[in-house]
């Protein structure tokens, strides 16, 4: 069954669980959505407990020049935010309100701040880790809201949504075991939340023609898998998870190696919150306490 | 006692409670200070519980349109963070990554984005508010990540920080009564957390020299108070919560009336949640388990 997008972000307003503000992919959530968001969240958080990951909150925006090193201008521009600033005195200012006024562009008086809004949680992380991380590598238990430029009707594709991330970083084995523990632990979830979920070769949105090739040989190495669950479309499921082995890009980025001197392999596992928290509502219905059983008993509802 | 807000950094540093990440005023938290933070984000919650608010949680975006409508930009435009996004071609990405190797701004492919940074955790409440309130008013219950462009050394002067806000929309007396009973929650919420607090008349950062008159204005006419604490300073207290009565500045720009179509009058209480945990381990110390005992209650440590 395949309900337009349209629709199903129509029925989460009409049970006050999404509020629109008037721009595409920005809503208000309600005290239940947040609700069970946070109890996921903190669900997500146990699961990766037992490994005894370093706990870190980063506000949604990073350094520009930690941004322009982690390669991700190359690959994704038209999903980056970046920050600019006032720099003017009172005539300056006065424009600004003069363009305001006139409904013009008010841009002028407004160059490029130093930060940048986050695109995914661990981003953070690499220049955090930088130097030389331990034998037994390090992970890092990280959420944040991140960003993306994509304006869009669809509830499951929203402008700032909040993802939860484990990330490890150590030798390449070392991190391709603990990607695959993670994709057990992942099906896991998705069976302790009841959703139809399933495990498929992914790759991100890379920009332009030369997006395409890159786009093939991440997919040709497996570097990227997905969780996809129902949630606008049975049809058309939308990734809920993601995990990714980035090899040694974050580690040679940022200057974090093994102890031989190598720059260490980085991967990370990447929970969608709102994503999932969405597909949970079409899987189970819009009236939270008749959910199965499992389901409540999972998120300690 | 004055101690340097340097050194106060370094302190929290060394006992990893926050973590630098290069950029002045972003930090990492660590488990223990994002769990005081959510602790506290919670009582401050359930002190407000009582007049049954309605909750709603924004991502730290708000419309561009909206933002303009609010005034913000008029009275603190310094204060700003505008989103920009890429709108280009290949080769105009080329141009980009180009700038980005020779160290050049690269903001020219990056026009004004639809949404701007949210400056206080209410801004997006009173666009959702629009239009006739019932005769009772309304009353909001928000929290979320607020963006200043005050890059700054001083970590109670954070560029992103978190802001726990109860607002109250309807007629005039009703919002001067609620902000009298929220001063004194205030003052109350202060003693139970043993913090050395006072409440002071204050002003707000209005930009440029007709910014000096407003501020003797909103002073005079009583406008906003602020509760003070020791952060880095005994001498020179930092505001950690501040109540606000807005008059019909925000009824006339959104469009909120009362039944009998005047505009509504509005007014906040908000409480800066990172500067309220800086006070709580200035004034109680680094081993947050030594803690009084009064405090660990309220804050059910």
């Amino acid at each position: 069954m395949t309900i337009a997008a349209t629709s199903f972000v129509e029925e989460l307003q009409r049970h006050r669980l999404l509020a629109e503000t008037g721009e595409p992919g920005i809503y208000g959530r309600s005290a239940e959505f947040e609700d069970t968001l946070l109890r996921l969240d903190g669900l997500i958080a146990s699961i990766g407990a037992v490994d005894k990951p370093e706990v870190l909150r980063f506000p949604p925006l990073i350094p520009r020049a930690q941004f322009e090193t982690s390669g991700y201008l190359k690959s994704f521009p038209q999903l980056v935010g970046a920050v600019h600033a006032f720099a003017g005195d009172g005539r300056a200012h006065r424009a600004v309100l003069q363009a305001v006024e006139e409904r013009r562009d008010w841009s002028a008086g407004f160059p490029p701040a130093d930060v940048v809004l986050t695109p995914a949680a661990c981003y953070p992380v690499y220049p955090a880790v930088s130097g030389t991380v331990p034998t037994e590598g390090r992970l890092v238990d990280v959420m944040s809201y991140c960003y993306r430029h994509e304006p869009s009707d669809d509830p499951a594709r929203m402008q700032m949504f909040r993802m939860h991330e484990h990330v490890r970083i150590g030798a390449p084995d070392t991190v391709t075991r603990w990607r695959e523990a993670w994709l057990r632990r992942a099906h896991d979830l998705m069976s302790r939340l009841a959703l139809d979920a399933r495990s498929e070769l992914a790759s991100d949105p890379f920009f332009g023609r030369g997006g395409k090739l890159l786009a093939i040989n991440q997919r040709d190495q497996g570097l990227k898998v997905e969780i996809v669950a129902p949630i606008a479309s049975d049809d058309a499921p939308t990734a809920v998870a993601s995990l990714n082995y980035h090899q040694d890009h974050f580690g040679e980025a940022f200057g974090i190696r093994l102890a031989d001197g190598s720059p260490a392999h980085t991967g990370c596992v990447g929970f969608g919150l709102e994503r999932i928290v969405l597909a949970l509502y079409r899987a189970h219905g819009f009236d939270r306490s008749k959910w199965p059983s499992s389901v409540s008993g999972a998120l300690q509802l």
